[in-house]
């Protein structure tokens, strides 16, 4: 349903630096991940198993073709899948492209920061 | 050394939704890596202990101020840690912000994309 077509690619940042291919194919998923609402809205589709687009409009402050822009956004990085039923667009996130983030950021033998 | 103060935020996102305060400290952090230059220059800077700003400007076809630019964003978002001695600058990566996204993305009892 997405234009991504994932890769095997590639083990994390701090085993092995990135080809100039791989750094190409990788960089418009951060990217996307790069705006506030974009990330917001990524993680109320993640933390629940499908999400209406009739339910993610009313947690913003911008207009619904702004969260349709955005939401677009995510699913042409392949971070999100959607399925078209009747009146509404329900979407869902792609496990295995964040894994795939979350896998090349990985650095070994650390926690995450705390204040 | 960076502008970035880390915090314990936050806990991955298909546990929890993002805060929009949690977002908005995030959001650059994922848009620092949203260039294919940026990303590739991380992970050079990640595969080794520490790199010298003098070794990366041969590793890329565009021109010596464009690389410093690039390496200021990664510092300006935490992602990187910059020590000046003598005529160079030396790079190393803030592993525990790179743990903190990779924490943020994880989504348990998946593996990463495979073609």
């Amino acid at each position: 349903m997405s234009k991504f077509a994932p890769s095997a690619c590639c083990p994390p940042l701090s085993v092995q630096a990135l080809t100039p291919e791989a750094a190409g194919q990788l960089a418009p998923m951060f990217k996307a991940l790069g705006d506030p609402v974009r990330l917001r809205l990524l993680s109320l589709i993640a933390s629940t198993d499908e999400v209406c687009v009739c339910d993610l409009t009313d947690a913003f402050d911008v207009s619904g073709p702004t969260i349709s822009h955005h939401l677009r956004v995510l699913r042409e990085a392949g971070l999100v899948d959607v399925e078209r039923r009747a009146t509404w667009a329900y979407y869902r996130i792609r496990p295995q492209a964040m894994t795939q983030l979350s896998a090349l950021l990985a650095v070994a033998g650390t926690v995450p920061a705390t204040a």
